[in-house]
């Protein structure tokens, strides 16, 4: 921790952040500048909370040294984390993991088409949402414990894994029993006691980053669910909010390879809700892949325009097919497979 | 709503938007431009979700004509909603609601100098928090329900009303016995399960802004909790997240003359938060009362430097009280009283 | 500065950044903590590029302890700075100052009816573009010279300061033998040329903030014209660009008094490009001056709806008038006149 | 255009918008709703100012049509441009056009080494900065002419076209003589008369999108070049400024299919400035062309820490080489060659 003081702090302040500092069992060692005072802290800052520090009197601001997360860093353990679904499929390993079907459970017509057309194309786990965060509360909100067990049925009979949303705490019971992986909406990327109670069970938690979230807050949500005792999670990048209109979000896929240099866990791509644009979808995937993704989380519906969510970012199961023969060459020139 | 077809779309797929429309029982006119054709629908297009006609082929883009809030919006309730906290405490009327005390719940003897201070200064609400949403797991969550006691017992000692956090559906019951105000913080303004839990009571809720929300969003927000049958809701703006680092969030202020143009709701400002520094937490008050915010959440500590939540934010009581008197003159220029 | 290295850094990587550092007549200090090196540097480090040491080897990342700013910088000058445009005008000082007018020079009879307005309510200072940048090249550009001779004609016989955008290295002679302020629009903030050349005249300068410039860009920007010699710079916050869309920009108020903190420069702010809403000018200018700013920028134009040029944030005559009425006892209550 | 009124505007409010509507010889339809009048617009949009109908009385919104470019649009022209440097170099083809090498022209030693090595590495297009825009006024700010000679005669002997930027409208004679391309850069981008000079050259230009501006905005600066004569513009995605702090800008690769979609012009990527980080370029340039960016522009510095310029960003030689190398399975992967 770097305690910078403002440029006419009195002696009296400087020694007081000094005694501060060692009340807290760390070591300062004051520098005296040529303008300003600045007060290096050695030992463990992360129990600290710097904010002590900034409100005493003549400190200009505090800048934390040690990344404020532990468990998810890739110093505290330096190999990939490999999720294992069981069946022999993974997240986090060499072959890119594919997780595609509709935005929600709709009925069985549907789901049945879904998965047939999933299986085929390749993919091991299906999406398929039962409990939809919904902007407004005159929107579709999902099946619930009916499209779970729809979810659940469909994909069993095609040999398929699944993952599913889950929005509240009185609801992860039943979601484990039905899904393989719960997945985390970015509107709850902070809901901290829903993070902490998945964090409770074993089940692979799919972690969205919040849209307004930094790398630091995403990094620090997964560390919510790892301090609860659950280390298998998932991190999906799903597009941030800025000031562009064109597209939903913006992908911002730099984090790829930023999250695969300061974090061990797996981090995989939504190209469908952050771009909002079937068009870009297979081009948003294609660049995930080249960039280092560990997987692709993408809305597949049968029928786009008459889907009950979000069925303007969908694409059809003829035009993902032929995406999933294209990818092919595209992983291999990255040392991957799909 | 005004639907707006690719400049090259085909004449059967302008059918089929025409068909969809009238399959919703609205009615399509067809507009035939010099580029391209528009399609413009007339009737309630509220319960229509946009995106089954953007995935339409053909279709460019849909705008939609109405706002999607019904029961927050001016348009349906003409004058101001005033809330009534009980022994003629308001929010929303001509004075203006100062809401004020430490971030945190943190022990007796700090509650009772806080409470002391405030209710001395003029102030009617005391805050303070009893669970804290916080970024890091390594950080103090709250007392819980030995806070909310606490903060009961103390604010009652003076006659003060009291508002405080509630972040998970499971505490709302214990939370509404204890409070005055149910507060709902940034993180969860689109945590819709406990929007909806609030709503079936009739506590009076203050909502805060989500920090990368829309005011089309926030507006939406509140209205999850309306329709579940709480119209007591107040709006908190608290600053929303921009490229800038200086200052914590960036508030954005013309969000309070524009939200009392567009619902009937009481909206309030939160300068603590918003700016996270001490020094400008006055200045941002008064800035707020001159553009007409129906009251302020401030954060006042009898010792910022020993808090253990966002101390640095928190304003000491000795300069809560000189503020309270600047405030006298300006509110009078604003035709309100404090 | 201080140079965190990363976790793994080795011997000799931290060597060679203290020998880079001494070679820079900086006196390194390095500090051995539980996880990293820090290497503190003490001495002026403004003219060095921290990208020269970040790009070292084992460099995790540069954090600089000093304002990069200097003539700006409140350090520097404890006083505020005070613009005297003459006859008694000034930028600065208690009387805030107002500058009102249309957008752009359109013709004679438009300057008489805005200039009569302004004068009789009271303003010193008129507005008026001759050069306009526009987004389309499709829009009204302005009437270049023809305009600026106008706008000081007319300015002239109401006995009126004026001010007026120069876009173009070229056109500065000709704007300033015809203006009293040159104004830089937000677009040229870091048109770092143009910057150079107004600073050597003597002319006071108004410098719009970059609609996504952070603050200290901001008064980087102000440091380029004073650097060349003029030390005359008004700051002027007009908004900045984010993710809602209801309001044209965001007007970030805080800056205000976070910018009479660090710099002894006056700020002014530009309600009507920051809102784009004639509604919510009023109540912005009154926030604006209870936060402490030094003046406003405001667009005033006789027939908005008839303007060439952003006519849709323009107010009229008529509510311009009462709104400086109900100005005076907002500015008394914050102990200035206007 | 799509004229949407208030709910309550007045039946002489809605007249006076129909006749302005056809005082500009366009056709109006108005549509009488269930809660609100649109008046939709039938014509050419673009010549219509539409903050003139928005500023009338009664109107809460306009929403155009049309999209405000034309000759930069894909409607306009269905093929791809392709813009041709001679010696059978081109971009905007099949070929991927790689320009490489040091943001800032220093010295002759270093500008022969990058041009070897960038030549080996099978690079076409050499860049190097004689002009650069600073945010410090402290800092190195580019040799200028002497620097396009050093660029120019270095490019020759090696049989490599040239890429600098132009910052000034009084210095575009002097580097259109030395340079192949000229690039506008990012804080440019709405440098409106400096578009325009370099509209009236024929010299291919890059234009660089500002870091705060949108697709629309970013096509309507190209388009201020295209109207003044010059069709040879190559735009460029540079990185975006958002609330992320990790790294230097966000890059939003869904751009590069975007405007792909929108317009003819080719489209390039900046992974350098966009990432700040020399450990995300490789993967950013993969990414890019996985989307099908048309060529990408990279810093490549023989000794990125002696770098008077952006040190921080620059890869080093051996490792661009061996980069160029594992994109061509890359490039084929995605049917392009490099």
């Amino acid at each position: 921790m770097i305690i910078v003081m403002r440029k006419f702090a009195e002696k009296s302040e400087i020694e007081r952040v000094i005694e501060t500092v060692e009340q807290l069992e760390l070591k300062p060692v004051p520098l005296y500048g040529i303008e300003r005072t600045v007060i290096a802290v050695i030992g463990d800052e992360r129990p600290v909370d710097e904010h002590h520090i900034s409100s005493l009197p003549g400190v200009d601001r505090v800048m934390t040294v040690l990344d404020p997360y532990k468990l998810a860093s890739r110093e505290t353990k330096h190999e990939d984390t490999i999720i294992d679904l069981g069946d022999g499929v993974t997240v986090g390993g060499k072959k890119i993991a594919m997780m595609a079907g509709p935005c929600a459970v709709e009925n069985e017509e549907q789901m049945e088409t879904s998965a047939k057309a999933v299986k085929e194309a390749g993919v091991e786990i299906m999406r398929g949402g039962a409990y939809k965060p919904r902007t407004s509360p005159y929107s579709f909100e999902g099946l619930g414990v009916a499209g779970l067990e729809l979810l659940q049925k469909t994909a069993k009979r095609h040999g398929l894994k699944t993952i599913t949303e889950v929005m509240d705490v009185r609801d992860i019971d039943v979601v484990a029993q039905h899904a393989d992986i719960l997945q985390i909406g970015t509107r709850n990327m902070q809901n901290f006691n829903l993070l902490k109670e998945v964090g409770k069970t074993k089940k692979p938690v799919l972690l969205k980053r919040g849209m307004s979230a930094t790398v630091k807050e995403f990094l620090l949500a997964s560390e919510h669910i790892m301090k609860n005792g659950n280390p298998n999670v998932i991190l999906c990048e799903r597009g941030i909010r800025t000031f562009e209109t064109e597209t939903r979000n913006k992908l911002a896929l730099a984090t790829v390879p930023l999250v695969k240099q300061l974090s061990h866990l797996p981090i995989i791509v939504d190209p469908s809700h952050s771009t909002g644009k079937p068009s870009l979808v297979a081009p948003m995937i294609k660049a995930s892949i080249a960039c280092g993704a560990d997987g692709i989380l993408v809305d597949v519906h049968p029928k786009p325009e008459a889907a009950l969510c979000d069925g303007d970012q969908a694409i059809r199961p003829e035009e993902f097919s032929k995406l999933m023969t294209e990818l092919k060459p595209l992983a291999a020139a990255v040392n991957r497979t799909i």
